[in-house]
Formats: C-alpha cells, sequence, structure tokens
C-alpha cells in the first residue's frame, strides 16, 4: 500500500479525514530502514535520468509553516548528485515578479531534462496566500486553476514528469513545532511573528489547498497528500511515490543511453579513420 | 601540510613540476576516512553559512577532460543540503550569451548570500578554450585576465569566498580515462571524437593554464592545484581546502545568527503584547 495518498482528478477532498500521524503500520526504526532502500534506489535512478536527458523531474513542496518543507528536501535529496538537482525557493514576489503573470518566475526555472527541481512553494501560492490573504479579487484567482492546469499540462506534454506533495500537519504538531523553535536560541532565527499570525487563517487555508487538490490534481500533474506529522514517514512516503513513479521510464531511458554511446563510438571510429587515411 | 597547492599572486607556475598522483603519504583506505570526517564537518559548516546568510562561496572547477570534475561535484557536494548548493555547468556559449561580453553569463548565476555555488568550468575558459582555438584575438583574451580579478575581486569585496581548482592529471592518465569509457558501452556516451581532438593541443592547454594562474590567483581568489590522478585524493584535497579556510568564519556565522534569533523573539514578544493588549 502506497503511503501518501494520490487525488483523483476532480475529487474532493476533506484534509480532516488523512490523519497526519499515519505510520503505515511500522514503526521509525523499519520505516528508516525502508527509507534508505529507496533513496538508493532514486540515486540510482537520477543517476540514468540526467544521463539520458530525455525526460525532467518537477518535485512542487506545499505545506503550512514547519510542514517540514526544507526537512524533506535535505533528506530526500541528499545523496542525490547535486548537478543533477535544482532547488528553487519561492519566497514574496519580487517587484520584478510582480510585474509580470504569476506562471513568470517559476517558468524561467522549471528544470531541464534530465533535471530533477524541486520547488519550495510554487505557484500554488497564487491560488493560497494570494487568495487567504485577499491579495488579488475571487475571479483572478478562481481562473488560475485552469492556468495552472494548461502550464503543468504543457510541461508534462513536454517530458516533465510532474510531482505536487502536500506536507499534512495537525494543527497541533504545529504549535508544538513553533514552540520548540522558541525554545532554543539556536533555532530561533526561523522563526517569525508572521508564523503565528498565518496560524490565526489556518482553516481558510486548509480550505484552499482542498480547492487547489480539487481543480489542480491531474493524471499528468497529480497531487499527493503526504501524512507529515512524523517525519521519518513523510521521507519515506515522497521517496516511495517517487521510485514507484520513475522506476516504469527506466528501460526507456537505458535504451536512450544505448543509442546515444553507439553513435558516439561510430563518431569517434569516424574520426579515428579520418586520422588514419593518407593525407591527399 | 595541505594537500591542495595554493598559489601564491603572481606566481610562474610550471605544471609540469606537480607531481599528478600524488597521495600525501596516505593510503586510499586512510585518505578516505579522512576525507568522510572532513565531509560531515563541512556539512556543519554548510548549514552555519546558510542561516547565518551573510557569505556566498564560489567553487570553480577546471581541469582537462576527464580531470573528474563531475566526479569530484558529486563526492564533494553530495551530502550537504541541496537547498544551498547549486552547480552551474558552462558548456559552449549560447547565441544570446555570446551577444555579451563573457562575465555576462556567469554573473548571473554567482550564488546568493548563504549558498555555495559551483562552477562546472567557467569564465576561465574564455583564456583557456577561446586562446587554444583562436576564439578571439589575442590583445582580448589577454586584457580579459585584468577584467576576470576585477571581477572576482568585486564578488570577494561583496562576501563571496571564493574558491579555485584546477583538477591536474596527467596525459597518461586522461588517455586511459578515455579508453575506459570506450571499453564500456554503458559509460560510452560520455565520450566525444572532440575530447581526443582537443588532446592533440594538451601543451597549449598546460601553458594557458599556467599563464591563468600567474594572473589570476590573488588573495581575495587563490588558484589551488589539485593532484588528481587519484580521485580519493583530490576529493580529499578538495573538501581540506575548504573546511580549512571556512573554518574561521565560523564565529562571526554563529554571532550573526544569534542576533537574528535575539531579534526574531523581540519581534515575536511585541506581536504577543499587542495581542494581549486590551482592544481600545
Amino acid at each position: 500500500m502506497p503511503h501518501a495518498h494520490r487525488i483523483e482528478p476532480g475529487h474532493k477532498v476533506h484534509l480532516a479525514e488523512y490523519d497526519t500521524r499515519e505510520n503505515g503500520g511500522m514503526d521509525k526504526e523499519k520505516g528508516q530502514a525502508r527509507f534508505l532502500e529507496l533513496n538508493a534506489e532514486l540515486d540510482v535512478i537520477q543517476e540514468e535520468l540526467y544521463a539520458a536527458g530525455v525526460n525532467s523531474v518537477l518535485i512542487v513542496l506545499q505545506g503550512m509553516d514547519t510542514s517540514g518543507k526544507d526537512g524533506a528536501i535535505r533528506a530526500v535529496m541528499t545523496n542525490l548528485n547535486p548537478q543533477g538537482c535544482r532547488v528553487e525557493s519561492f519566497k514574496q514576489p519580487s517587484t520584478e515578479e510582480l510585474s509580470h503573470d504569476f506562471l513568470w518566475r517559476v517558468h524561467r526555472v522549471t528544470p531541464a531534462r534530465g533535471i530533477i527541481g524541486v520547488f519550495n512553494r510554487s505557484h500554488y501560492e497564487d491560488v493560497l496566500v494570494a487568495r487567504v490573504q485577499k491579495l488579488v479579487p475571487e475571479p483572478v484567482w478562481r481562473a488560475r486553476y485552469d492556468q495552472i492546469n494548461a502550464f503543468e499540462g504543457m510541461l508534462a506534454a513536454s517530458g516533465t514528469l510532474v510531482f505536487k506533495f502536500f506536507l499534512h500537519i495537525s494543527k497541533d504538531e504545529q504549535k508544538e513545532r513553533l514552540l520548540a523553535r522558541e525554545a532554543d536560541v539556536g533555532k530561533a532565527w526561523k522563526l517569525s511573528a508572521g508564523d503565528w499570525r498565518e496560524r490565526e487563517h489556518w482553516d481558510e487555508y486548509q480550505k484552499a489547498y482542498e480547492d487547489a487538490f480539487r481543480h489542480c490534481s491531474t493524471d499528468v500533474a497529480p497531487w499527493y497528500i503526504v501524512p507529515a506529522d512524523r517525519k521519518w514517514y513523510r521521507n519515506l512516503a515522497i521517496t516511495e511515490t517517487l521510485v514507484d513513479a520513475l522506476k516504469p521510464f527506466r528501460r526507456s531511458w537505458a535504451d536512450a543511453l544505448e543509442a546515444m554511446s553507439r553513435a558516439r563510438l561510430a563518431e569517434l571510429q569516424a574520426f579515428r579513420d579520418q586520422q588514419a587515411a593518407p593525407a591527399e
């Protein structure tokens, strides 16, 4: 049974029905051992993805503050070849970014062929914070669901494999994590009064997420709900989802690589023949 | 004794005098164990660099084909937090890049504060391949030494810690590595007849490197010669150089972090006081 929940297109999600503390019937030790196995497999898969240069992978990470986006990147992507991995963090848009459409800043950094791109927050902020904080009128953010689907559909049609993960924590767990940051002066630099202010809009954010899942989980760019109160389970669920979905491509990447190798060897042979030929 | 050779400003380098097979009097096992220790230390240092956001680190990797630039990135940067690490590879310039000055394409991707940026090849190609292949007239590439020094000096003055590593392999070692790629169809996709063609200009490249070291090894942006016939030694030498040079900054990063933490806690307290105050 997969550990992350894939949302079927059009499915009306009620986040409250998804257990944030799920452990898949495993204890932490077993879960971590399984994670390490899968992580090693992902490493091999990335090498092939990179060398073949046929597909790219886009991983979107979203979640409430403290849901573990940074931690997931650290755990899941460490060990991979950094040359084939690019992490893009989207903060408050700059003046230049705001003077363009909302997809402009994400489009310029989508992953090239062979590359795994990770979006730490993404264009989904424009149907989340933009909606909750009323940064744009409703017709504007409502229109964005279709715009996002068109954009992601185009990426997928061009060879990008898209995965969107929602790191699902409970409101209690968030409180604990925020308080833990306060208690440790070594971690307090991560704090922001804004986190507490945003927390007051918890329910509105959950609702905005539910709508985004319903409208924008598609066959080519599915949303996954990842139970994230337990960090080890979160890391396991993400890695397992990636490995399971990417494994079927390995055959075609291996074929592409072999064709490339044969072409290069033939090219080299031609070069040698030319070198060996007597000058006219 | 440090395992990479730092070039003093103005020093006239004769690459032939630097042993490519150097092992620092260690065997591979001992070298790898030491590498792992240093790699773990670099991981901690990166975390502080990232959190403090005061400095950035720029690592330039250069070397002949097969000298191990990709392998060094893989070994030295794996385990670091991918969110704080960006690898930029410079291939043949695009039409757009060629329509700008030679520093334009590198400048737009220099690392932001907190980030370790790795250049897999760099602006140095413009005094190496550009010179050997006569892509520009001599006065043009000669002028670039000063232009590079001005550029790197400005980066350093703005808080970027610059390290430039030349992965030094012997001509024999290159031959072995090129032939190994041919022998294995699984690796042959890395091959290019161009590598053999470039190899014919080996001595000219070595000379071009020597001039670049002499003109562009500066106090704020030094060049290091890394004996690279042995991969384990190459990885050790690079990591050791980084750790030794970055360690002295840890105190100031810790101070910056603590100041940031205290400011955030005060901000949070002010927010709470405001929440608790009776409404007017």
